[in-house]
């Protein structure tokens, strides 16, 4: 148990490793709960830095970094999940109060711990094996049928580090980068949803309403909550799958479990152990933000409602385009919509990086999916420079 | 005009003045439109300095640090009404786009000129003049009556620098002080409301609902939104001068007027211009916060959306009582109301000092009100130690 009163009279101090745009709307929500946020970041320019007055500087793959870092916190947690594992138990084993611990983290490290864990507790999760070689592929395309999906065991994110292989020929490129992979069959789904739940080291959960989630290549680029005309059987069950692996698997924090809906029932596609896009829509759309609980969580705290403010939200990611200049922008969308809301993380931008989002919230489905989609369009600007 | 690009590839850089709990909740909004906020403080420790990356330290009332303060700012704000009046003129003076300028920030520096000027443009006051002796406040009585309240003409707030006197003597201690003052007539209210009006640059105006004000010894303990059964066209009426009073004093950025209510109408009590106690609701009950339409204001942006998050909002404001170890009491609440909003402003607990704020919002009045008082209460802990 964490006692907030033990550091700091001006209230409790959480570190977060990293310093991502997550730790930046982290930092919203400390600000109002008296939370002192201190963040680890590679320089002084990252999106969290330049708005967090607590910034230390260091090397999250460093043990001596980590724990100079975590001196004084009353929890440690993360804004990405690269931190190693071996560190991780090493400050645990000091009595830092890590959150998650590294026997949940490894969970969102590696795909082949993931889908063994997820197997053994009866989660339901697609086909899949360890493969090292093109006669491995070619045995699991056997029995499951082509394409195969190949994954990296360890550091894929936004669709990098995922191979859907129509062949062998497919196959054998993935295998040539030498990374570890994972195979799993390929899955005919007809939409992709999102469960987002909290975890405190007491053991309560909640779990925010299922979300859909559209792609594009690899890429979230839009959630809207809740998942439009998704059976509330099916949603309670999906809930349900979410709240058992946190249990399970020992989350503290947040997990966010990336499914697939088939006809035939749900499949477990992804788990993420920190706040993640799939709920950035929680900020202005659920009574407690996902990041707000994520606080509360690691702090073990009481967890906060998750129900909704509006009967529909749509988050739009902001991916950057080729013209740079993305303020030049920002006064036309704000003009057109006053009540859309602009989240920047103050990222530099690239095309296709992504580099804020926005939210609209409202009543018909087809009216805040337009606003939000004209607002991330426009904020783009043209798609030839 | 501001070119929100100016200085920074970034995004814009909005420079306020003082590190209270006004610069550390508009904070929470700079993050999100990826405004860089910097801060002139007096100490690290301060509640908007503890939270803010990019925190300088200064004297507001020496013009070389307000300089140095505003280079590189595409607009420069205040937290606090205190800073002089010909500091403000001397910064325009050298091109510093000052929000809002000294001409409209007098009239919440200084008691008479507002009240000189709220006269002379039609908007309703109390009847008032300036004193400088018994002799003049014995003059005022025998026309208006007792009691009459005398003002500070400049410093006061909550509640001080105010006195109710109901005889002579009462008066006279109040000049003993040797203070400038001003004397108004008592008004007999009904209640007393807030309206928070927003004004850009370049004439855009927006009205948030009118709200109900409670006090208790000169400070707000309450804010209701929207006013309870307060009748459409009065509420009109009321947001009608508010704007207007924007609009004629060349207001940019917020203001706050604080009204009486009574059976003959409105009568205008304060001004503020900036973020303001009695919009502290709008983080989560409105559209767009009072802290991102001010920023939005002083950088001429478009306005955004003032209309209400949920049917009924209640803000109460949390007093330190004599136990400063509120963050014991913290997890109480939270676990007693998944729904309630906690916002600490990071500042040491002494007894009657505004330390943070709870919302509630809801449906029904009474529930919502009684949420929110239970929360205050709680966390202010036991009366006597």
């Amino acid at each position: 148990m964490v006692n907030p009163l033990v550091n700091s009279p001006a209230g409790p101090v959480v570190g977060m490793v990293g310093a991502g745009q997550l730790a930046r709307m982290t930092q919203q929500a400390a600000i109002a709960l008296g939370i002192e946020l201190r963040v680890l970041a590679n320089a002084r320019d990252e999106s969290a830095a330049r708005v967090i007055a607590d910034t230390r500087l260091g090397d999250y793959r460093d043990l001596g970094d980590l724990r100079e870092f975590a001196k004084g916190c009353d929890a440690v947690t993360f804004d990405h999940e690269h931190v190693p594992t071996e560190h991780i138990r090493a400050l645990a084993a000091e009595g830092v109060a890590v959150r998650p611990g590294a026997d949940a983290l490894v969970h969102a490290q590696d795909k082949a711990v993931m889908r063994e864990r997820l197997t053994a507790i009866g989660a339901p999760c697609p086909a899949w094996s360890r493969v090292s070689s093109l006669a491995d592929v070619e045995a699991f395309a056997e029995e499951h049928g082509w394409p195969v999906v190949l994954k990296a065991v360890r550091g894929g994110y936004d669709g990098r580090g995922v191979w859907v292989c129509a062949s062998a020929d497919e196959a054998r490129e993935a295998l040539a980068t030498g990374i570890a992979l994972l195979a799993e069959a390929f899955v005919p789904f007809e939409r992709e949803i999102a469960v987002l739940v909290a975890r405190s080291p007491h053991g309560q959960g909640v779990s925010y309403p299922v979300v859909e989630t559209v792609q594009q290549d690899g890429i979230c680029v839009e959630v809207i909550a809740p998942a439009p005309g998704f059976p509330a059987e099916e949603a309670a069950v999906a809930q349900r799958v979410a709240l058992g692996i946190a249990r399970d698997l020992g989350v503290t924090g947040l997990l966010a479990v990336e499914m697939f809906a088939t006809r035939s029932g749900l499949v477990v596609n992804e788990l993420a152990m920190r706040p993640h896009n799939s709920g950035h829509w929680t900020i202005e759309g659920a009574r407690t933000s996902q990041f707000e609980q994520h606080l509360r969580a690691v702090l073990d705290l009481p967890l906060g409602s998750p129900s909704l403010a509006a009967p529909v939200v749509v988050m739009a990611n902001l991916l950057g385009g080729p013209d740079p200049d993305v303020f030049s922008r920002y006064e036309h969308v704000l003009a057109n919509d006053p009540g859309i809301k602009i989240h920047f993380y103050g990222k530099a931008v690239r095309p296709g990086r992504k580099i804020g989002h926005v939210t609209a919230l409202g009543t018909d489905l087809d009216e805040v999916r337009a606003r939000a989609h004209h607002a991330a369009v426009c904020l783009r600007g043209p798609l030839n420079g």
